[in-house]
């Protein structure tokens, strides 16, 4: 039995890693650090595990957490990781981190992006930037995983064949992602409150996401080569769900046939992206509550692009159930272990 | 392994109990009947089970099906199973019939309320109203189990423990209840359109909805009197969830220990049904996705009635995932086997 | 023209008042309180606003407001609007408080309910509460109007015809309202975040909420007697809308068309209330963004009660459009000046 | 006063004419048409509408309704405008169309793309295209108005300005449009149930959607070339609102304060169109309701690009309101008379 411990279990994303580990017969939650609700039972933070969760809240120990599990989940903020992690820690104990921290390799690009100093520059050589179907081999023998973000997961696995097997000009990529509101925390923001959400759409963070350097990091280094690319994510009012759709100038002239079997040479034996048939395009609510990336593509011959739409719900395979995905690489575990999930419909 | 055969899988009630027991360890699904969709696949109906489902949907024939399968599942308007089921079919198979068609004892209640004449009479007599927690030991012997309904489960169930012992005045019962769109059906039919629910509330079935006898022969049982009560459904803009808050007048002059105690008589060893703590009100988010059933209650002094509040999943425990609770009652296996779910929030 | 002025006009009953002035020909805002938002345009806070408003806020010195405008509209929160008004500013200017404070008669019960000291006292006497269809001659001569709550506007008015009949026996009265999340205000407070009131709904307040001993005042004038109710609330995923279905029994056996003859006795003239057709029940869909308030009734033979059924949208009717049909009273203007909007669906 | 009749008044576009032209001060609605509902109150279809319209439902009488009515709107399916119209009814009265049936010049694009044949070619050429704020003049001119789509409204004035003044490159402009599901109209059909739609996102018509040509051909003409453009869908869980964001490649190197100029150049004088303050990015929210668009444009110097981003209420500026507004123009009227709707928030 794997004992994980997990700093900010009361986020959403915290709260996804809570429920996904309950159910997993291969773990037990033996902390569930949270800075904000400390000697509180988990249970009245989350009216929904009440009578499964009995735990109390704890703090965000790190060194004394090192010693009492396997796995240490930080679902926090950006830069708390970094903060505490250190070479004796990472000696004892595996850790994936649900934050940016360790994602990006190029220091000066996380700093100017985030706007923070990184505190732990000496570990990101050695992070595992975990999205699993990319980085599988890796994944199992690292120490630390930079679990993917969000928008990332989805806008990678969506173009990640296509840009490996050089059939998209990558100078012509343009990423138009949605996204539903748990993506944006539990934080008591306004812009957050269902009235200022419900029956709203908008797009943020355009030109200046920081979601963008991620996706350009991975995408390059399937492309060989530097990659910038647009990137805007918009808030949609519902609880989960991205939908990544995304437009390229094709660098050849292809058939359906052709791409398909290109995406099919990645993903047809990975259980968790599900490339659709031709003219079935990626619903978020087929995927919800699920591990699944569902793909597919469109070849508009009128301008010789292509758009490809890919799906994920975003607080699992966007989040915790990659993470799990990673644990069960990391410890020998079957991949899919805890994460038979049903998508639910509706 | 019990093999399953669903008639009516294509509905919301019967896609969720695909989804449930695509997760059960000791069933499998072998016939997926849908008169809409015959010979069509299965996932093309519901995406979301690509690469999960693989069959094509089936007919209804039910003499065929009871040769095939160890229990059926009739997920299908009111008058279908009635006119299927025969003596031959019941000495074969076993019967969750998830429609009204055996959940009232007074025949001719029945046909008042739902304005069709019952074809099958003679089994009403046997059949067993399948709410687990009430009828547990009846529903090991059944043959043919009363799936009851969601309203129902939720609304009985909520005042069940204060019926029975007397502690409330039936005669002043008063349910008003509150259900997603989901209950509504998968028909497309200009009320059930989203610019029609959405931003919406109204109540329907004001003094005449068809879960209003269900409940009072229930309750009745409970009193030990025939009971007449008032039951109001509402329509609210959300998938899944049904909430009943209910009033009656005490009987006597109790406190909440008492009460509290009362719940805990009937429920405390209830797997499925949890008591909130004090002050602690259900909320449809804190069951979806599960099996459970949440209640609690406020004593008014001041006008000497109390509020009585329940929350279910109107598609899980108070469809399939009751069905389920069910069959896992009629085949002896753990009463929670496929329902471990675990609420999803958000 | 009529010169008004809103203190605390940054929340959302404020801005619902900032919009209908805006389009009220007969009206302008010169004063745009906001302690929150003082010097800040309002249009930053609304950006709907954007070219149309362009003033910025300020602050909320009633004094000097007094001098400037004929009517102060107070939208603040409870103990605000007694704490500043006085005799002087009531002997320049025409006060409509959309708070409470001036709602209740018995100092007292407002103290226990509010849990606040009343700071002005000495004015409760003279307001008026403000429920045009039932106080309009009072109204038209009063300096001060207590606007009535969002809640209360819809209970009161949906059974007042037959409580003022003695048709119904008020000891029997219960009221099971829903409302949408915009009467929980614009505090940036986590159960009033997305992800926690989409996909949910709950009871909140359970014989205890703060529009309970106004309804039974209200409603203790028309029946000429004490009355003592139930009243839960309820919080529905939508932005506006009241819902209120009230059960009591009756107390004579009387037709529909006697309930309907009552209902059109006291609405029959009344431009802003809708008695429906015959089994044609409210939808909150129906009044949305208008100052409408939609009624039917059904009797239930069985029990020998009547449901009624109320809807209102709760910043229009329930707030900013009543405290406009207050201020049109006061001026002498039409009723329904500014008023005539049409309600939008979907 | 204009008298005006409809075809098609009983779709959400129609619908959402009557609420306008109700609150029309110098316009009356004398026909009702509606093919599915005739001889039934139109208040018995939108109950919305009891007490404010009592007319009945009538037939589609093009040559009656040319004798009796000022000016036709007809808000039905592709085709039937053309199949209706003729030289004696344009010689009495002037017609709005709000399909599509004249908005292409190019008859063969228009039957490729609808798979219809335009069955009157002859009045294609002298029909005026109704984007009031580019073709004012003609309009004011016209017999017959062509009333634009609403992805096309708001894709259109998105980009209008920098493809009229040559900033940015045409064959790299891509538009990525989100729409609420007012737009799919009142059918009972499945994919727009509430179940269906609610806690989802999808693409649809992908590369094949049928504004794709009516957009390309406006902004062909402003570009003075031809255009080919990709254009992509998605359906959100929301009533109305369209949010169109669009990525194009900038000719040369420009400023922020320069785009913002040529934005002022053409829209400074609009009431209808709104260029918002620098960064701060177009919501749906803020234009519901009412006839506004919303603009606004963001520079990335790191991939040469320009993200251009609009709002609209696609049932208003998107269909009725702009109707109203070509009203106006043809009758001489202000252009915003019954327009000056403040958009509602929330």
């Amino acid at each position: 039995m794997i004992k994980a411990g997990i700093i900010g279990s009361t986020g959403y994303a915290g709260a996804e890693l809570v429920r996904l580990l309950t159910m997993h017969k291969e773990a037990e939650i033996v902390w569930y650090g949270s800075r904000s609700y400390i000697d509180q039972k988990y249970a009245s933070v989350y009216q929904n595990m009440f009578q499964i969760v009995d735990a109390v809240c704890l703090d965000d120990n790190m060194d004394e957490l090192a010693k009492q599990v396997d796995v240490i989940f930080t679902a926090t903020p950006q830069g708390l990781c970094a903060s505490l992690v250190n070479e004796e820690i990472l000696s004892q104990v595996k850790i994936i981190d649900l934050s940016a921290d360790f994602r990006i390799k190029d220091v000066s690009v996380y700093e100017k992006w985030y706007g923070i100093t990184h505190k732990s520059p000496q570990f990101i050589e050695e992070a595992v930037y975990g999205l699993c179907e990319i980085n599988r081999e890796d994944i199992k023998k690292a120490r630390l995983v930079a679990n993917p973000g969000c928008y990332t997961t989805c806008s990678i696995l969506t173009a990640y064949p296509l840009a490996k097997e050089g059939l998209i000009d990558m100078d012509t990529l343009i990423i138009d992602a949605k996204s539903g509101t748990s993506g944006a925390g539990r934080g008591a923001k306004l812009p957050n409150l269902f009235c200022e959400v419900n029956e709203n759409m908008k797009a943020y963070g355009i030109a200046s996401h920081r979601h963008t350097p991620e996706i350009e990091e991975q995408l390059g280094y399937a492309a060989g080569r530097e990659v910038l690319i647009n990137f805007t994510p918009h808030l949609v009012p519902m609880n989960r769900g991205i939908l990544a759709t995304e437009y390229a100038k094709l660098t050849r002239d292809v058939s359906y046939d052709k791409v398909k079997a290109v995406y099919d040479k990645y993903y047809g034996n990975e259980k968790f992206v599900r490339v659709l048939e031709k003219d079935v395009f990626p619903e978020t609510k087929w995927v919800e509550g699920s591990n699944y990336v569902d793909v597919n593509f469109k070849i508009d011959t009128r301008t010789g692009r292509i758009i490809m739409i890919g799906a994920i719900d975003n607080l699992v395979k966007g989040a915790a159930g990659q993470a799990v995905q990673n644990m069960n690489l990391l410890f020998g575990l079957n991949e899919d272990e805890g994460l038979k999930l049903v998508p639910m419909f509706p």
